[in-house]
């Protein structure tokens, strides 16, 4: 590293070993941080104008110059790497040295405690928000085919047994459903983190009447993190909301997943993808492999890892302590792993086929016998001596049925002769 | 097991060691959902008297037995035990045996599928109510202690190293704040819980019209969970979201409780809790260990185990599977747990003490170097050179600072001269 | 709880919420440890013996009541429950009610520390032993159908695509192995927790010269854990161990489940299970669903979840924390649980039956390309030219191959035509 | 990527999207991978030689390739990045590239599935290797300083409460009987896995004679992995088992750091640190806090989030299947994280010093009372009386007691006065 830490007494030695060990991978972590720590920077600043500790003009040179340094990130004339400790020092040496003594007052009544809560959670804030649209694109297209296939007849299965006649327009809107759910999910924690840590400092305040409401109103957040203490408090605990909830979304990846990974055995044989979508083998010449599948089903695991990751640092007094910082990464990488997975999910549903004749094959008479079971119920029979003849008949009763009539005498609110999916339409759009 | 399992065919033979291995823990965790299946199911039978499966009367009849089995539950007089396959299993054994063919019907266009989830959630929004109600009790005696210590100096720790001047209002205060955080979080959690499973069967729908939004309003669900299959897969899915909400909770105790078990040390000697808080050791005549704050700092272990044990569970293709039930303890045994919890620690804040004393003389006159540093910043001197000044001269600048003005001082918004409790009793009460 | 705690001041109060919350489920879990605590006791009775703080005959004494405690306990005649704290303050009030004076001598240069982590040793070293015991009947069983079944083809997959020819014997062969594998890290995880740590008392030794190596030649350990702190070290740490070492176990049970889960699909149809591991569904007439399979699937979560609780009650100084405590019931419930599966597990297996029909319709000609690449390798085609021939030419090449000439040229060491099944014998042997 | 994946067809489409997905990190991480990637390679290529299929001159031919292709990566000549796929087909591109037909040989009778294995396992077995070299060293310093500051008196804590006299020794000789315990345990697992997983092909073994013993015996392997299958049920399998190892040392380390965290307050001040393990604050000018302490607390965190990573990956039948790639990353990054922290940890407590005078002072007199309690019962009292007297009379009776005596006193095996640390030294030398 070659400058000093912002903390290095003169004279004071350094050990690279150990500074590289305190450094971790934060200079290459803060390359996703730098620009959120650039804009609540500049807010920082027009909050230090309001209460009368830099001029306008002072303030503006400042905004000017951690704009330049945006603008200087962001077409790669600037490289955030180890010749700063972190992101922090890096925006502060670069304002000292073109604006000299201004410079050395962006830092203000703020310590690097509140600075690097507000980049996260500015950080945090953009990538649920890109999750939040890739959801909504990907249910809109589920939504859509539920609607193009509601009348495809499929094998429904519990406990992978043939269990009674389903859809693929079913299938669908399962899982659009369930992603409704983890949208819910995301824009509850969207609105729990989406509040103010600047103006904490290092978790007791500063002794400066800080225009907090401004700078938060500025940067948009909800509300304050009023209390230094529980800003402190909200490291780590907002982050495993985050990971939790997205987590939530790459488990439905996971169930979706696998199924496609069993319809596209050659024994369940359901499906068909491009061969973009597969892989061949290194010894087997025959071979096309559904690994595109198979890595969506592992989705989750590193967000659950990073989760284990936060859980483990959690069990400490109050107060800001190092060990929070260790857990950067695993906010940091779960973004673009997320939506990596979202991205090459929805190019992969969009070029999905069902192939209806299997399907309408793997539709054994035996899958009609809850129907006939619900039939009798309907007569009069009840139901726990329907379902005994119903056992017993279905043989004989259910040789010629046909699907789609099962699928239309589906009619309670949901199911497949009645699928209403404007309800869920109507709750994506409230969203 | 003395009871036919409701699927067994005729003649077919059990085996005790594998019955016993279906069942698990079902019976006995199946106590605290018989209410709830109760209730649910009674909802059921009328919902089947609005589509004309069952008369008014003999709806009556069987609603007015589900009352006489819970009645008899609650006071004893029923045991749920190893007679029966499960609770489900008794419910059913009670009604035929009391109504010979009506009892029958109650199962008519229900799987046991949606039978557990329905009571399963109504079991889950029960806990989450109480929990909440805790929380708020809790939240308030933290503001008011808050309030009443807000002038009582304390020393503030970063690192576990003495830092800055704080208070105990500051403190509680704190606590409170994320503990607000905790409740905002659950809610939105009951939020999404709160849906109607039944009327789902088996994850493929019934083929009768079946009144699931009567149902559902009976039962205050705000919503159904529409598509049997996403019925199915929410399964395991909101359990998470619970426990990953009540490990949230939960994670704030062990933090306090960190804080407590470090300031009840010879060491730092801030607190003092009555004896009853504490135990001896059974060889050292003389200790007396804070047990309870220990075992409080344990409090999210049991959670994070069940999320644990839940998030093994969900590596499956979509639809019901055996697999899922295995988690049932996990979310059964949260709420006691958690209820135990929050009002043991109810109990120990509303007795602990601070100790003015041991806490003043903690502050070292290093404290007020920050405060020193700010003030050089008001007066004119860059941060970065005003940090260098005060860190030469402090010892002598600080050696006769009180705390009471270093307090007053730190008037940014939150901070121990301005903590503005009334925002968060506000956004308390708009939860 | 109706008997005063050993450490109890006269006149202090008690709470019975504090009471209860402090002892938690303390003396449920103890009834799996009394047995242990006993023959430690007496150990340590002999131990104070050799060093003359006993006479032979006082020593007599408390040996024989402890044994008639030892019998009372096993037929039932004395009950431990909550008259008492734990089962160490139930051993101590048998022998003081019955030996007066006597009886409290038994905790001489003993603390609850020590008392409870060698009763814990000696509970987990016996039930290791006993799953050790399962896993080589387990093994015999798999290594013995690897031999009587190994000309029997099966498909091979890879990402769940048909591969190449496999045979039954090669599936049974594969998880004897692995299981050996288990085996191997168990008896290591034995030798590991195998050590003494009666004689460290509350963690830092007694003021006698206790005879530790006589106690723990008596108790059949390897050695001593000899520093106290490093035995109060140990605590959570050889559970965490032992709980991995099953989980390790369990998670080769989940993949044969798996197996037998998906071999048992309509689809796969390659394996018939007797109908007392298969169970009805209360909705749908026909089913009969493989739950015994799915609840094998899930052993692993319980062990997993006691790992994530032991995982979080790590995070502390060194010495004795109340906090470890509460890890007791993960270690506790793991062995009955893992007992259960094995022995199901190996009820199951003893009765499943390949179908070879089904299994030689799915070897589709695609799955001999291989063979047929290999064999132009060895009639000197480059590998990667070959591959690319045969990926050509199978469907030609391939059609009327047989699957038994397949295995046969599979002749690697390890593979179908060449098991070598003699290896893991002598490797089972061995351990 | 500019080559042609190897299985990749002629004329077929590619998407930059997709093979990202699919390459993920794999380039990245076989840097890593890539020298035992061809080590393993040569000894395969000597094993085909061995049987024929090889000339002696062409497999010098591709050894002498091979190596060369190790100088240059090590030396920087050839840098792996996405113009390949992966490691392995860089080896294969450098082959063909320079022997032509010959190097197409290489992957006779292999699949990556057994390439990667191997690798991997190599990789493992150096990596374990090198962490054992650095525990032996750990440990001896360990012991050194335990021999050394055997009679500074240091307090001992139970529950964080002032418990009894302890000793500087016996806490450094604690942790080095710890961290003997996880290099048994390491050394257990460096046994368990190695295994030579090469010549078991994609996991049904190949049509060839493999020389498969010859390439273990070159490779150092203990064993094969004999069964195909079983070698795929290896992976992940014992990659968590390495992980598990390596939490638990690193799991000692926490403990560690907690107490050097404790004991750097100034509330115990205990230790002091060289300034290199301390850093400043931004904010606070007179702060020193213990930054390395606390880095090394977190050391287990990232390692059990690859345990939970992996863990996550194993609900899958058995065979080869994409999702066990994921986990590479998980155990490539385990190593350099956990060398790095053992390194910075000899460091550490190479340079600590412990400061005796406010440790005697931190031994107040309620520490001798267990003493006393014991000297009473040598005198004959029963032992549950001497502690209600010795609870009594400590104030009186412990006043002006010295912590040497106390020290002597404790001649327990193991404890202050009778360390015995050649039994330690002992079973070092023979693990």
């Amino acid at each position: 590293m070659s400058t000093q830490a912002l903390w290095q007494k003169a004279g004071s030695e350094m050990d690279a070993e150990l500074m590289a060990f305190l450094a971790g991978e934060d200079v290459l972590l803060d390359r996703a941080l730098l620009p959120f720590d650039l804009q609540a920077s500049a807010a920082h600043a027009r909050g230090l104008q309001a209460i009368g500790l830099l001029t306008a003009d002072e303030c503006a040179q400042l905004c000017a110059e951690m704009n330049a340094l945006g603008v200087a990130f962001a077409n790669g004339e600037f490289v955030l790497d180890d010749r700063y400790e972190d992101g922090h020092a890096a925006i502060e040496a670069w304002l000292t040295e073109r604006l000299g003594e201004l410079g050395k007052r962006i830092h203000t009544a703020r310590s690097r405690n509140d600075q690097v809560l507000v980049a996260l959670r500015l950080f945090e804030r953009a990538g649920v928000d890109r999750v939040i649209s890739q959801l909504k694109a990907l249910i809109t297209l589920m939504l859509d085919r539920a609607d193009a296939e509601a009348s495809i007849p499929m094998p429904g299965y519990t406990h992978l047994q043939r269990a009674m006649v389903s859809s693929v327009g079913q299938w669908w809107a399962a899982y659009a459903e369930s992603l409704i759910d983890d949208l819910q999910i995301l824009i509850s924690t969207r609105s729990l983190i989406n509040a103010n840590p600047l103006g904490t400092a290092a978790g007791f305040g500063a002794n400066l009447p800080l225009a907090r409401d401004q700078v938060a109103a500025e940067l948009g957040f909800e509300r304050l993190l009023l209390n230094p203490i529980a800003a402190q408090l909200s490291r780590g605990k907002y982050e495993m909301q985050i990971l939790s909830s997205l987590a939530q979304v790459l488990g439905d990846v996971r169930r979706l997943a696998w199924d496609l990974s069993l319809f596209s055995t050659a024994e369940f044989n359901f499906i068909e993808m491009p061969s973009i979508f597969t892989t061949g083998s290194s010894l087997m010449p025959q071979k096309r492999n559904p690994d595109v599948v198979e890595l969506l089903r592992t989705a989750p695991a590193p967000i659950l890892a990073g989760l284990t990751e936060l859980q483990q640092l959690q069990s400490l007094p109050s107060g800001y302590h190092r060990d929070q910082q260790a857990g950067k990464g695993a906010i940091v990488r779960a973004f673009p792993h997320t939506e990596r997975v979202l991205s090459v999910l929805i190019k992969l549903l969009a070029a999905l086929q069902f192939k209806a004749e299997p399907m309408r094959a793997a539709l054994d008479p035996s899958m009609y016998a809850t129907d006939l079971a619900l039939e009798l119920t309907q007569a009069g029979v009840p139901f726990r001596d329907a379902y005994k003849r119903a056992a017993a008949e279905w043989p004989e009763q259910c040789a010629d049925r046909e699907p789609e009539a099962s699928l239309a005498a589906r009619i309670s609110p949901g199911a497949a002769g009645r699928p209403e999916l404007q309800r869920l339409r109507d709750r994506l759009a409230k969203l």
